[in-house]
């Protein structure tokens, strides 16, 4: 079970507009956005709970990536429902509903096959929660944590208690900044490594990311997307290919490592914003994923 | 002459406030950041303006750094002054006061040797004055430019007027959008070449920069640095590192060269966000340069 990845989240219905059109109840939810991106590289055990109203054809979709729904509850009740709007510069999205639903009833119970999962990501949900997901682990290896400003702001503590926990946590730039009061990402980064996690990532969007390992400090830029159709999931979808090569890989503390991690990541995300929902991530082919990770690499090697 | 540059623009003193501190009347200008990061790879002929205030210490530190002044003219009057505050975030400075002085009156005219260059770099000033410039030059192999909001707003004709006649334009990523009305910057830049320059680098501050020449689409990341103390020139200084790296290449079209001119460019520029006014450039060791160029781009470098 060593590669396996056991993730917690959300499983979402997503209705999202942008300059490019809008989908209705499309697939969503960080925990199914970062299982489409890891299981192209680790099998992945999902987590979450839907309402009776969440399709079937959704969850076909998901078992035939390779994605375990054993830990996946339907609960009477309809399935967490986000309603939004992007503007052109796809920076900040207006939400329009956050219909929770069933979500708010949410309390994640792990089983004996749950437990023993070598890797664990913990996406944004309460770290309350988080908490008590990771206290039902039997020694993972590697686990890894999601979270958003509204937790920051509520349950700080309850994410510091976490984050002394965890080997690995992603934020974006306005979160770790938000954390640590440091504008400095190098600063607000060596923050966040005191607060517990070997590695930081932090995610900047279309200016790409940010790794933290040791004295290390990486900086990676985004893959140019000339279509960018929907940014929703693009962070989880980076942190499930960075997660799932990790998991794949013999040691996650090797610098070399985490850097194809990185890539792999960036280039995960950058399919993932090209079309609405799990438009692009549901159907990539490894060879797909190849031939942009070479063209990505490749670019960035200054000969 | 082929390799020397001739640098027409600003020749300021400015003084800057910053979460770090301040300064005052310090050396500064487009063509003095340019000609302090060019003149590490090529010789560089400054065409300029001063006035009778210009410190004569300011002059010879610039002649130190191999940066000839036979076309820096000296007028009765006082020297451009720019007073500016920057917020934490580096993003957008306050202008408190712009003092254009004997600027105003800047009318450079070439001596034979200057129009004999092999290479011009119009920093940003009037496109009426640069496309001047442009006309009195002998042939040169390679013309780039700059320019700014204010110019895109008023003289836009002239401005693409001269686009047309440069191989090679620098922009910030708000000027491209402005100029193009295209908010994704792979559509911007394209939008831009078909203007007329064969290469187009737009840059992003603290998130890197992009080429685009040809079918290729490069994007790199900032040189992450902890301590910022003072972006102003760092654009120019970002120029003057590629355009004298390119100078010094027997082949500017060839786009491993462009790459490393990327990479020249960059770490130039994070040298000069370093400390207020020229003081991280006008002491660069070529050690120090050689050293951070190989640090960013063997992290880059993904193995």
């Amino acid at each position: 079970m060593k590669k396996n990845i056991l993730v917690v989240g959300s499983v979402a219905l997503d209705s999202v507009q942008t300059i490019h059109g809008r989908t209705i109840k499309g697939l969503g939810g960080s925990a199914v956005h970062f299982s489409l991106s890891a299981s192209q590289f680790s099998p992945v055990r999902l987590v979450g709970v839907v309402g009776k109203d969440f399709p079937q054809p959704f969850c076909r979709l998901l078992k035939r990536r390779n994605i375990d729904l054993e830990g996946m509850q339907v609960m009477s009740g309809k399935t967490f429902h986000w309603k939004g709007r992007y503007d052109k510069d796809f920076k900040n999205a207006a939400t329009i509903a956050t219909e929770l639903n069933v979500f708010e009833q949410f309390k994640p119970s792990l089983s004996g096959t749950h437990s023993k999962c070598g890797v664990l990501f913990l996406a944004n949900i309460d770290p309350d929660l988080q908490w008590d997901v990771l206290r039902q682990m039997d020694k993972p290896r590697l686990v890894a944590c999601d979270t958003m400003n509204y937790w920051i702001t509520l349950k700080q503590a309850s994410l510091k208690r976490l984050l002394s926990k965890v080997n690995l946590c992603f934020m974006n730039e306005e979160e770790a900044r938000q954390l640590t009061k440091e504008y400095n990402l190098i600063t607000a980064a060596k923050k966040l490594t005191r607060m517990g996690p070997q590695a930081v990532v932090i995610k900047r969007g279309d200016s790409g990311s940010m790794l933290f390992y040791g004295k290390e400090v990486l900086a990676m830029p985004a893959h140019p997307v000339e279509r960018v159709v929907d940014p929703t999931g693009a962070g989880d979808t980076f942190a499930g290919g960075f997660m799932g090569y990790l998991a794949a890989s013999a040691d996650w503390r090797n610098f070399n490592v985490l850097k194809r991690a990185m890539a792999y990541g960036t280039v995960m995300s950058s399919f993932s914003v090209e079309n609405f929902s799990v438009r692009s991530t549901e159907k990539l082919s490894k060879a797909e994923i190849t031939r942009r990770y070479l063209a990505y690499t490749t670019s960035l090697t200054v000969k």
